[in-house]
């Protein structure tokens, strides 16, 4: 008998949607590089163009503010090495304001930029955020001075599922006379975004997030934002991005997206429906189960869960065994011990945190695989904490409390 | 009836060879993200790594000294941004050589990436070339002291096809201390190239310019060299590049790599041959051309030739409408109205660089589209200059002299 496959692990990665598929097969024949001014180079150029005009619209931006790039990583990275710039005068008047402050559940990607870039002489400060994840709005406005460049704040945490209230943040931000980035790779393709309603100069967006393939994301840059390239040479992009450009991917991204438009909204409702049944399964089947992120401000596809005396590692093959794919954390931090960034900013003990898993939902998930997690979950979490001899004194328990 | 398209600019981009395509579609139903621990992320972590053998294998490497990255451009952009961080001590003992040396026909995206580097204090010094593009050995010689990090020169000009004598370039820069970088873009699956024949500490390779999808490339880093990632945050590619792997992408490389071992040689020989006809026909059919380039030591694909009193962006039109593809220069500098910075450097004059087309072949290229070449190609050019006052006048034919 062949294992059953359920896939919850669309935080992760997402498969291709079928659409994207056929639309990647066939641009598969469109070969010229954009760059060229011969036929096969106008004919990708017009494809790349019009899929801006696609990705663009879809976040209520001009296609002139849209920069295509290789991954939602790359896009970050791009936002805050600005400031590296800044200190070498790159860019023009963009000088004096040498502070960031971003939050202590971005994506490492965001934290560990920050970091480098402190080494270089930026004050970065880092927002607390309370036990659901949402960012401390009062300390924002502490830490807000004339010194600050950049707010980065992320709309949607990978791990969690929390929102944030990214049109406060960047009012905030913008009255202060900063600069307001968001990694919205989480939220993109899951909820309507508006750059304008957002109040944004920067919005990181990924396309294997949204049934699209890897290796290329986009970055919303406001007209008249100061910016300066991150991979340099070559004038793709309107000089802000070199490399000739993943025509496959962008085309591939922008069917995404059209696909997103279409499916978001009867998708965000059917998610409602079985995080419903999966909270309260786990509720009623599972003891002491403990749940992370905040009860509504938070990502409908998304329930992240602890269960003390059980250790997310083993629960995520225990549950690999049975065909179900869920995650600890997040993908781009497994391989690693450490517990989550993100729990432990939240307040969560390091043992809560170590016993946590993330279920995330995706457009093919149906309420049977849900019913199918909760037929599984309960026996695989008591065989791992019947085999913890800590949880079984009840030390764990507590602690969790 | 419709145009025949003749597709003569190679050194631009690439189709995808049908096995990379077919390779590809059957990759998009891998979808897990290789970082996750579950089966779906287990079967797209083992197949990147079977890739990441392939290509490394390729160029005598071992697998664990591939990083992939998201293009060529990126992979020059990571060599040289070392240098930012060596001023910043983010790589221990990697501080006090604060000299780059590189040449005048590099890429823009090493001239730029260099560029900006000067503006935070590295040092660069630019190699000069002769006029068939060679690098001047003795000032190399001269340039290198103390004080240089790394020596950057591409294995093969982009357009206009010359070699470098990377061994020995790299024998100096060994010998001098410092590290050695190649930008192989070009030459990668058109020759053998071996690291450690080569002798380099870097090598950048592109899957689109052989065959592969746009958006990958990867990056040779020798065992023990400093390094420092460019894209930061999360572990992928051992902590040396972040974000999602492009699967796909890394996929059709490998491929790509696959068929170029099995097609490279016989191709060569085909290239030599179709070269020959096509210099000696535009020699014998067209007034004053002027070839561009060494006339052994380079690529066998590629042509590059002025016709003075032509402009080369009308030559592209006029052959466009005849179905027949080619640049002027390379196409990442193409809607710019410069003239080459790579024929400049080799003592071309304005206007015979100005003059110039690049014809580069592929492996579908055939004798007949080359004879088809030579048939409309002196209509073309004798149209162009019959339109050109300045060329009946003589001037431009005195002037390119």
């Amino acid at each position: 008998m062949e294992t059953r496959r359920v896939y919850l692990d669309h935080n992760a990665t997402t498969p291709l949607h079928p659409e994207v598929k056929k639309e990647m097969i066939e641009a598969m024949e469109m070969f010229g590089n954009p760059s060229s001014m011969h036929a096969f180079g106008r004919e990708a150029h017009a494809n790349i163009e019009h899929a801006r005009q696609s990705v663009a619209g879809f976040i209520g931006a001009h296609e002139d503010e849209l920069v295509f790039v290789g991954s939602g990583s790359e896009a970050n990275n791009t936002v805050l090495s600005l400031f590296a710039c800044a200190s070498n005068l790159c860019i023009p008047g963009f000088k004096a304001r040498q502070t960031i402050i971003t939050s202590r559940i971005e994506h490492p990607c965001v934290l560990e930029t920050s970091q480098c870039l402190a080494h270089r002489g930026t004050t970065v400060k880092l927002l607390d955020v309370d036990r659901y994840g949402r960012i401390d709005i009062d300390q924002l406005k502490e830490y807000l001075s004339d010194d600050v460049g950049l707010v980065s704040v992320m709309t949607a945490n990978n791990e969690i599922g929390t929102l944030q209230d990214i049109s406060e943040i960047g009012r905030l931000a913008h009255e202060n006379g900063s600069l307001m980035h968001t990694d919205a790779v989480q939220a993109f393709g899951k909820m309507p975004l508006d750059v304008d309603e957002l109040g944004v100069d920067f919005l990181t967006m990924s396309a294997h997030k949204i049934y699209g393939p890897k290796g290329i994301g986009a970055l919303y840059v406001r007209k008249g934002t100061p910016y300066c390239p991150f991979i340099r040479g070559g004038h793709q992009e309107k000089g802000r991005r070199a490399g000739t450009e993943n025509t496959l991917g962008i085309m591939g991204l922008a069917k995404a997206v059209e696909m997103r438009a279409l499916e978001m909204e009867d998708e965000a409702r059917r998610f409602a429906a079985m995080k419903e049944v999966l909270v309260k399964g786990i509720e009623e089947r599972i003891d002491n189960a403990l749940f992370n992120g905040h009860p509504e401000l938070s990502m409908p596809n998304t329930v992240n869960v602890s269960f003390p005396g059980a250790e997310g590692e083993a629960i995520l093959l225990y549950l690999d065994l049975a065909g179900i794919a869920v995650s600890t954390g997040s993908a781009c931090a497994s391989g690693s011990l450490d517990p989550s960034h993100v729990l432990l900013a939240t307040g969560s003990s390091a043992e809560r945190a170590h016993g946590s898993i993330r279920i995330s939902m995706g457009r093919e998930t149906t309420m049977e695989e849900i019913e199918y997690v909760l037929d599984v979950l309960p026996g695989v979490i008591s065989r791992i904490r019947s085999m913890s001899t800590a949880y079984i004194k009840g030390e764990e328990h507590v602690a969790a409390k």
